[in-house]
């Protein structure tokens, strides 16, 4: 283990004729020797005496790593170097996710997830944004929402675990461009105005004290690339290792915003742009998050729907995986054609609602207190668009390389959605390229686990930086044809069904083509 | 000038389409080209929007030098660059001296020089050490009285040249061990009690703000290297460049304590102790500080007593200069022995008063609203044992080391007793070696000398370390014929009148050998 901080136990001399050595400076030479360049703040220094006699200068000092020093921030007496922890964050904007970590064995003691208490000023991260223009005082309401969220996980935690704040010297954050402006309480206003350039894009190790943070050591933060390009996807990449790999990856995460790098260890390209409210529930009247209730998986079997529910509640809505699920199989099923247009007399579940066509995917149930759940001619086109900017960006940003699908050697689909998606029905729509199945990896949540992996081995911290200087962002504003292509890949799974040949090998089989 | 901080003018790009990097990213990669390790704290990070675009990128940035990197204190829009102070200061327990530094030039423009208002709690530093003992409240008393001390100086400073606490990027600071420890409000109890060993010797680098020094940047206190070796003497040391020379140098001050290092580029030994409160007016009745009115020179010419006072004051005792003339003089003119004792009948300026005899060297005159001065035999023994303590400190050191008196290639007299000193009676009285007169050098208050020399000039920074720890520091209580020795050197001018073979000459001229 070489964490991100780091105990060690000192067991020096007492002050005797023959060394007359301050306390202070006893401390440091130990140090020095093994650590090299050491601060000790004014703080600690105010607390050396009587301290360190009292404890016959057995004492555990622990270090917290900056990019070229050690900061000594805290002096224990005796032994507890069996006490260490840190924590790792993924600070999304509708969730946050913290992880406490034994910095002795990087064992994951727990792992604690609420919502991002800053939603009370917006779902949309815009209306945040709007919300705190030109008032540092909602700025504030808006950034002690984020520390409010982080008060209330290590809380949550303490409760659990009994480790509290002042045993914690390090945290790191994995976050987009706004929601690091927010928590550090800068204004994120030129994120998104034009040239839309952030106040940071490293924000460099912060005192946690300094923002509000009870722990008794330093937060750091990932930078970020660009606006739509944060420190969660640099995070991501640096655990994927893509940028020390020979093999060529694409690395795609589709949340709010959608963000791709295509590269390995000599070249990483990216482009992001914002995937609307496709995947999270904002398209349809019955769309919803990934929570209890929200119907993930479905399979169209002898021209009936059968679906699977989060946690196995009573059917609310659809969640992004659903949505997939169902586009799919309708389509295997003939439900709809190549152009996502619904079959009127496909099947009974095909139903006019307020003189459009829709799927009734889950049917009215008294009994049961069932509401009919539908998803609608609009949805789906509304739908076709994301699925077709996804695959678009892959396609715009091998070109922009001159590689082509054959050359990905890994596809990897991260974040919550990537991981809950059904791969087949993913490629079956043409959201994801049509490649060989061995060369996809849903790693989960990338952020975090970025987050995780720098925290336990300090020597990532350069490679953070790396990655983050390598990547060449390119803006999808500079795509002249972007939205040419998107209407390519708007259709089933696309224009040119050769691009997609297992699917038209299993069109083939099931009659359709 | 490569002062201990920089300001330097940057003009960088606006955000525009072909360069979004963040305003602190931006900033930083300008400086890390010429500065290497920076750090922006989180106070910078926070002001940098709007300022920067504000200032259309046109910006001033300070940077203070530490240990091993830079730190940014100040951002300011447009070209501030003239506007670049430092401080140095002399922290004496006594009076502190506050230094006003053009840090782009190195001219010094205003010094000031007030009493220490710990003296409150008393003159002597050890009352102020009790008066703390066991109270975090009394000793926050002293350390705020040391930092009021600071802050009337920034006050007449502001006054005098309008330039303000927030123009200034750093400060040096030299003072003994306990005058730094209250001064970062660090308890000194245990410099004086066994095995006197300080919290600290070296503090580093301190943010001004955080012990309350309205500047806007760093705090540098010179390391100490023992309890009664503070950082004054390693900064006189730096301003001597003993420790680069070839020469073999001794370097003493005389002030409340005395401290004598002896040493070239190869070796630097030293000693030191209380001197006591001889040369500071408290062995006589009529024994002052030197300031107005304390007669400072005095001749014998044909029996008669001829005096100065410090600023023609009206004379209203005598300060260590004089005292060491009075006793030269009256040698020199057979009014005492070769062991101090006033003879009765040598001048009617010897009288009788309690039993004692005492020497009258102002006479009482009513007309002038004079009083009579007197110095008795007593003060004169007192005086010896001073005188001796600076003899045999040397003679003591030299032999630790295997050297004499020969081996001295210059003798630096520092301090404001050195300075004002007349050297030939200090040679006279055997408080001073009997040297060839070209190798004594009086560089006057090294003390500030050498924290104005690091200030401008940062490339020193790493001598005061290599200084601090190469010093040899033998305590005194190891020097076991130590009192022995003393008592040999309290004649005048030393038992061994071959020693002083320029007196012996003089005193054969006189008829008094």
């Amino acid at each position: 283990m070489e964490a991100l901080s780091e105990k060690i136990f000192l067991k020096l001399d007492m002050p005797n004729d023959q060394n007359r050595r301050g306390d202070r400076d006893k401390i440091f030479d130990a140090l020095k020797e093994k650590y090299g360049q050491v601060i000790m703040p004014y703080k600690i220094l105010k607390e050396l005496y009587p301290k360190c006699r009292e404890a016959n200068f057995e004492i555990t000092v622990t270090l917290a790593r900056r990019d070229y020093d050690w900061v000594v921030t805290k002096i224990e007496c005796g032994d507890t170097t069996h006490n260490h922890y840190g924590l790792c964050v993924d600070l999304g904007s509708t969730t946050v996710i913290m992880r406490l970590v034994d910095l002795n064995t990087g064992n994951i003691i727990t792992e604690e997830c609420i919502f991002n208490k800053e939603i009370k000023f917006g779902e949309d991260i815009l209306n945040r944004i709007f919300y705190t223009r030109n008032s540092k005082e909602k700025l504030y309401e808006v950034h002690k929402a984020a520390i409010d969220t982080f008060l209330e996980l290590l809380d949550i935690i303490e409760k659990k675990t009994n480790v509290k704040g002042e045993d914690i010297s390090i945290m790191t954050v994995a976050g987009n461009t706004t929601m690091i402006h927010f928590l550090l309480n800068i204004d994120p206003w030129t994120i998104f105005q034009t040239p839309y350039t952030p106040v940071f894009n490293q924000p460099g190790f912060i005192n946690a004290e300094e923002i509000g943070i009870p722990i008794s050591g330093y937060v750091y933060c990932f930078p970020s690339v660009a606006n739509y390009f944060g420190g969660d996807i640099v995070s991501g990449l640096l655990y994927t290792e893509i940028y020390d790999s020979d093999e060529i990856s694409a690395f795609i995460d589709i949340g709010t915003n959608g963000e791709l790098v295509i590269g390995n260890k000599d070249f990483l390209v990216a482009v992001a742009g914002a995937a609307g409210p496709a995947l999270e529930g904002g398209i349809s009247k019955f769309g919803m998050r990934a929570k209890k209730g929200a119907i993930d998986t479905i399979k169209i079997i002898n021209n009936e729907i059968k679906y699977t529910t989060i946690e196995n509640g009573k059917p609310l809505g659809i969640c992004g995986s659903g949505i997939v699920d169902l586009l799919s199989e309708m389509f295997l099923n003939g439900w709809v054609d190549f152009s996502g247009e619904l079959k009127e007399n496909a099947s009974k579940h095909i139903i006019k609602v307020d003189n459009e066509l829709a799927v009734e995917y889950a049917s009215k149930d008294e009994s049961k207190n069932q509401e009919s759940l539908i998803f609608t001619q609009s949805d789906i086109n509304q739908f076709l668009k994301t699925k077709s900017a996804a695959y678009t960006m892959v396609a715009f940003l091998l070109g922009e390389v001159g590689l082509t699908l054959d050359d990905l050697d890994r596809f990897y689909a991260a974040g919550a959605f990537g991981t809950h998606l059904n791969l087949e029905s993913a490629v079956t729509i043409g959201m994801y390229p049509d490649l060989d199945r061995n060369k996809f990896n849903c790693p989960g949540n990338t952020s975090l686990e970025g987050a995780y992996k720098l925290l336990t081995n300090r020597n990532l911290l350069s490679k953070v930086d790396n990655i983050a200087s390598k990547i060449n962002y390119i803006g999808l504003e500079n795509a002249k044809d972007f939205l040419e292509k998107m209407r390519g890949a708007s259709f089933l799974p696309h224009t040119d069904i050769d691009n997609y040949p297992s699917v038209k090998a299993n069109l083939i089989k099931r009659g359709l083509l």
